[in-house]
């Protein structure tokens, strides 16, 4: 990694020392047209999302918390290093000095390219050993960066939130690994495979960081000025419309009214996946509830009915259930993005902003309808980039080399981490002395021993 | 919700498409002129205040975790929708199309509104059912729209923070609230209403989040430049002059000098509550300390003695005790701020400075004192509405329709959510052989059917 | 406090409410470029890693959560005004009215100073009183601001992330109280010195969040535009490579290759102190990536062996591991900063780049590589002030007179703090029916009075 590194990447001009010539060269009046000062704040925003959002997610398993916040923080800084250098070939290869120029952007890039492998992670979660990670985030990326670059760069495709870049195509590939990776004795760790009360909390320190900051993930690499603005503020109405209707599907879905913290912590996410890809687009703050609206209705009764579904029907265990999270909101989000541009017109955008949403004229020259059509397109190439990347990642993951736990091993921390003992966290903290007198009592020292 | 939103809310000019347009007319050199990189890291931290901040401030009781994290979720989403309906009519109505156009600010706008009535939510935690909170919040936002209205626009008070606006407002409308819904039996959940040690870390990631964001809570709103600088240096000090007296009084109010984790978990923050109005004015750097200083003590004192008393003697139950940390530095950061505002002067200001501030001659013609005047004002108009208002909706809420727990069910989660069974957590995590046999010790066994 | 702030500091010229008439003379475009613009999101993660990073890094421990965030509250509260006071007479005193002015680099420049102070708290976690805390940030602050004022002002020496300034001299200040105040019976305390599932999950909030927001401690108070741009993506290359390393050795370590919770909470982070110092330097991401790589290693091989040969022979007690994670990758990251400084050429720099790095012509007239003689000098600075403060504080903290713990009752909070008892957290919570019943059986009943 060093040495393709030491080989390939180099500062780009704004975060090279020679910048303060090449801004005198470029007429730039201040510091802060340096690109740091538009995306920075954005992603940080997004690196949270990855780490914490990504990583407490997933702690929702009662003894798959240090796996889950552990391995999602290996995978991640993993995956970062390595997409660096595959989205630079495909993305910021200076042809002139054979260089990769990075900044800002291409580190937001790389969590982007990230998340996509975290979604996979979602899906077999609990089920695969940290090599096993280690490979799928390989081979992740790399199928990421050419899906990437066909979609917005062959294709022209506009994906600033990554509705089919990241969501459509990291839950289809996470769900087909998981698929052929089927473990038909999994019920054996099903004791495992569930909640405690503090656990389900944690998991809402990871779903409320996701979904506070997610106006920032589509808006991080909008563009400047009025389409970051615009995509903050329709993923952040169409967030809020679908936690109203998770809410209200979640208790009507539950005998007396109950509601589900699977259902909260998942689905009133929906509708920031769906509407990664027109969020930049002027779909109208009306236009952003329905989306939101949708996609928690979608997403909820996905785990309501679609998930037991396809483990009893299709073999496939989707333990965090990116399927009805990601997957379909993803799809949704591939189509709202579809329709909206192909509705885009110069009355509503204006000349020139349509010109310079969708780069018409400049690199292409399309009228919105065909656009529309491009960006249709876009959802099947990531459909099948995740299916086919899917396959050949699972077969590979299928030899008995890499380590993985045994059917009756899943969702515990105990294989891979030095979980501590817990044998005294019951006795009450009445302070030393007591302890003492705790620990000779028969009773108490039995318990510590079973 | 979709249909007012589809009949009026639109984009404003800076996030519209149209913004490359509208920046060549009014020869604006850079993007960055937007709002959006004025305010969206401010808007990103009042939003991580409200929704991680608040929730998880209220995740102390050892069996409402859910709840509070959940419903604070829930009407936060809820009330933002409605407050950019509620108060674009009032503050960003255009009366040439009769749209509401909407931007970052109007964002902040509403995440602030919804601040108070999450407020008003801490003065009834676990004592109320999720569709009155909704209904607590339907006219909680709309009584805030009003109120801000009047003080802002009418009486053109400056209250950056809310002090007044925001926190004097939300918490006077949630005690009067749980003062009608008074539970004479409420001792019988009692047992429920303390917490254990891990709730009590959950509940510091809420203060922290707080505490450290509070300067952008306060700046968030003020002017560009020096207003918005002023303003986070302000509360900044003021938070962490608290946070010592805080921690000094809660010693001496305890035998031992043991300290107590809800002083610290509440009392901290009163700084930047009671810096709310002031935060903008040149109040000075010793005088944030000294408003930090006082309003610690205060709110430490409150807890250590008023709330006891307010309970037995006025029958308000008051879950979070708001009115410590709320009310009374609300009042106090009312005072401060038209005190503040009174002693302005030109020397001290600059004479476009006190201009700028104040926006005499613009809109109004005042001085100094006469503006102290209308600040002062601006407290008795936020009073009115909490105590009005709370008892108009708690009239609302007593209606036997909502589904409220009865007096033995209160701080639980059981009844609003699907709890995970705790049957064997108590067991150590030797892996899974172990788990199987202590499952058929009998003593495991007989605990975990108790 | 009060009084020393009223004689001494003032706003600065950005802050005071004159910076319209100051924008206007000095001919400033727009209000965004007030140091707040530049500074500001910056400042807030940096605020973030103070309160909830160091905070939550330091819950490991079963049974002293309470004492590390909230202690470390405390500190960092009090250090904070102590740092504005300290380092404003060392740093931005203004010799013509006799005053102190403050603005957001002061705010940043303050947290910077506490860190050191919550630095060498983590030596000492869970053996000292908050009394003795106090006194530690006291006399800490006061070594930092001198310290710093040498290695940044007098040697000239370039520090942006404070590899030595902070870590080192925190590392060494803190390792050198701890050998004074040595514990010799502490292995009575030995039953609390251990983490528990929950306390480790808690503890990695920290991590992350210390881990996400290292690449704006690094970059918060470096050059405007491209300095603070490089030194953003040097460390964010720095800490994935260290990710990486200590996954790998941690495995290595063990038997069965199981992780160990300790390394991933610490070690991932020695490539964010490693590249303090040359961060904003032409280092280049291959060279982020050595130093990465290389603090991971020693980082992690310090926790295994390092630490338990320093308690037995060194009789120095390290609870949370600073040497491995501050104090060596600290004096690492002075010794690349000295060497990277050494070698730095017009070439890699370009003519203005160079000058406007190191501040030559203007305030100094050095070539490269006696540049790098004075970096190398800084480090030897920070560890002598270290050495020397901590062996006069660890004298003054030794006094019999601060209530310190004695050593069977060491990482327990249940001498500082009021802790919940927690007799029926055991329980299943079925609801309040139920409950009560548990409550008379005898077996629950014994056991809540143990």
């Amino acid at each position: 990694m060093i040495i393709l590194f030491g080989v390939f990447i180099r500062y780009d001009e704004e975060s090279d020392s020679h910048w303060i010539e090449t801004r005198k060269k470029n007429n730039i009046s201040t510091d802060l047209e340096n690109d740091f000062y538009y995306r920075y704040p954005s992603f940080q925003d997004v690196h949270v999302m990855i780490f914490v959002g990504f990583g407490f997610l997933m702690t929702f398993l009662k003894r798959y918390s240090f796996g889950s916040v552990g391995f999602n923080f290996l995978i991640a800084a993993f995956g970062i290093q390595w997409a660096l250098l595959m989205q630079g070939w495909f993305h910021s290869f200076d042809k002139e000095d054979l260089k990769i120029k990075i900044g800002v952007e291409n580190l937001i890039n790389a969590d982007f390219c990230v998340a996509g492998c975290l979604i996979a992670y979602g899906a077999c979660l609990g089920k695969v050993s940290p090599v096993q990670l280690m490979v799928l985030t390989l081979f992740g990326v790399t199928l990421y960066a050419v899906e990437e670059y066909i979609i917005l760069y062959v294709l022209h495709v506009r994906d600033a939130g990554g509705s089919m870049v990241i969501h459509t195509f990291g839950a289809y590939y996470g769900l087909t690994i998981s698929w052929v990776l089927y473990r038909p004795f999994l019920s054996q760790s099903n004791h495992l495979q569930r909640s405690v009360y503090h656990s389900d909390v944690f998991a809402m320190i990871g779903t409320l960081f996701l979904w506070m900051f997610w106006p920032s993930f589509n808006s991080a690499i909008a563009d400047h000025g009025d389409g970051q603005h615009r995509a903050a503020i329709n993923t952040y109405l169409s967030l809020a419309a679908s936690v109203l209707t998770t809410f209200a599907l979640s208790s009507l879905s539950k005998k007396y009214g109950k509601l589900d913290m699977v259902h909260i912590q998942n689905a009133t996410l929906a509708g920031g996946v769906a509407m990664g890809t027109a969020s930049e687009f002027m779909i109208t703050p009306y236009g952003s509830l329905i989306v939101g609206f949708c996609s928690g209705i979608v997403s909820t009764l996905g785990y309501v009915f679609l998930t037991p579904l396809m483990e009893k029907t299709l073999k496939i265990q989707d333990t965090c259930g990116v399927h009805n999270l990601h997957a379909m909101p993803g799809v949704i989000g591939g189509i709202v993005g579809a329709v909206t541009a192909a509705c885009a017109s110069e009355s509503v955008y204006g000349h020139e902003g349509l010109i310079n949403m969708f780069g018409f004229e400049g690199k292409v020259n399309r009228t919105a309808s065909v656009q529309g059509g491009y960006q249709a397109a876009g959802i099947f190439v990531a459909i099948a980039f995740g299916l086919v990347g899917g396959a050949l990642v699972g077969g590979i993951l299928k030899l008995p080399i890499w380590g993985d736990p045994t059917d009756s091993n899943c969702f515990d921390d105990d294989i891979y981490w030095e979980v501590p003992e817990e044998e005294d966290e019951n006795i009450p903290a009445f302070g030393h002395q007591n302890m003492h007198h705790v620990e000779r009592t028969p009773d108490a020292h039995h318990r510590s021993h079973v």
